[in-house]
């Protein structure tokens, strides 16, 4: 493993978090903080960053306050950003795709940076080598009838593919609830359906773009869909890494 | 699912935390984590138990400072304590059984109540009907070495079946450090080896005594196993889980 990550760990002692804003929902949050230590080169605990997850599930449900005008989660998103810049987080995750249609406020609040999800899957699909072309999109139905990761993409240059209304309601948001509700393995079939029909209408890559989608699609049986895909859990949990990595490197060119 | 536990979710809108004092390891932390999220009974993000991590990995190893007098961890198991006190915890979780070697000293420190995960166990037991008989045991060497399972499974009236010093070097430990060391795949077979031999030598039932050692053993294999498994993460899960139900039920007979 590298050299820089063993140096960046060891030292700093304190207020080097990684702030990770869960709850939306509890077990994406949770996943997330595994795929950050699944994903992080280690051999031993101590090499890993160090991480504060607040995974708190009362925040209220952005898809209905954006939709539906329910409850505006913006307060306890507020209260979550704070509490983890206090207990001395030194960069912020939000493992919920939906949430960051309250990014920039996030970003303003917050006395540390806050990752982008949308960013970092956009890195994650130039990693895989896919630097163009045609993207399927499957997310709630606030995040891509509010265009946000279509924004982004196109910035990029890449073309969206966007599911039905009626394909977004049964399949993402079918898939989605399954595994908000504890029904993970009913939450494989409707993701599955949808990236098939976003395969067949020709997308080079899908974006698994709500972070329960990677709890629906295992590991074990990506490889089966006979496309790529972009998992939003491992892409943001990749730039978590990557900032570290850089922030290392920046010590120790202007050591303290 | 019972509504005692919408209640209770709904109603503590503050200071009501899990705290969950991980990082021993980080992936273990996480998967408590997420076990925590997929036992409760909820359908929506909002009816989960508000949860806190703190995933900080640089916590002193616990066997090194017990068995060959490495650096102490507690002055860092002390400030985690403190942090999660001060976040408003209202339980404490320690998802690593070599650190309730210093249980005593975490559950003076709180301010509120810290679930003992070798208790957890033992109640896992008797949930699934095990209520006497000959126990193997598997963990690391601190953990077995000190008796920490020995003592409470005894006062419960099981026998225990310790694997060798041998055994415990390359079969337990070689597992867990798989696992410490994002091997998880490496890490099954050591594991499934000692199963195998504490069975063949009458055990009843085996307890995975590291937090480590139930991601060296899916669920989807244990079946196959032939024994009865007892799994730290779930057990810890569970109990925490029953916490904040018995508290809503008390709750409900003298309201505030």
């Amino acid at each position: 493993m590298p050299p820089w990550f063993h140096r960046f760990v060891m030292n700093h002692t304190a207020s080097c978090y990684l702030g990770i804003l869960g709850g939306m929902g509890p077990l994406a949050g949770a996943a997330f903080a595994m795929r950050l230590a699944a994903l992080t080169p280690a051999s031993i605990d101590q090499q890993h960053i160090p991480a504060l997850l607040l995974n708190d599930p009362r925040i209220p449900d952005r898809s209905t306050a954006r939709l539906y005008g329910g409850t505006d989660p913006w307060p306890a998103m507020l209260r979550g950003i704070r509490m983890l810049n206090d207990a001395g987080a030194r960069l912020i995750a939000v493992p919920c795709n939906t949430a960051h249609l309250w990014y920039e406020q996030m970003a303003q609040a917050s006395d540390c940076e806050v990752l982008h999800i949308i960013e970092a899957v956009a890195q994650d699909l130039q990693r895989q080598g896919i630097t163009r072309g045609r993207i399927g999109l499957m997310g709630t139905a606030a995040t891509l009838g509010l265009g946000l990761y279509q924004q982004t993409l196109e910035k990029h240059g890449y073309t969206c593919i966007v599911p039905t209304e009626e394909e977004i309601d049964t399949l993402c948001m079918g898939s989605i609830r399954a595994v908000k509700g504890n029904q993970v393995e009913a939450s494989f079939a409707p993701a599955a359906e949808c990236i098939e029909r976003l395969r067949m209408r020709g997308a080079d890559a899908v974006v698994l773009g709500c972070t329960e989608l990677p709890l629906a699609v295992p590991h074990a049986l990506r490889k089966s869909l006979g496309i790529p895909l972009t998992d939003s859990i491992d892409a943001l949990a990749l730039a978590a890494i990557a900032h570290y990595q850089l922030h290392s490197l920046e010590s120790e060119a202007v050591p303290a």
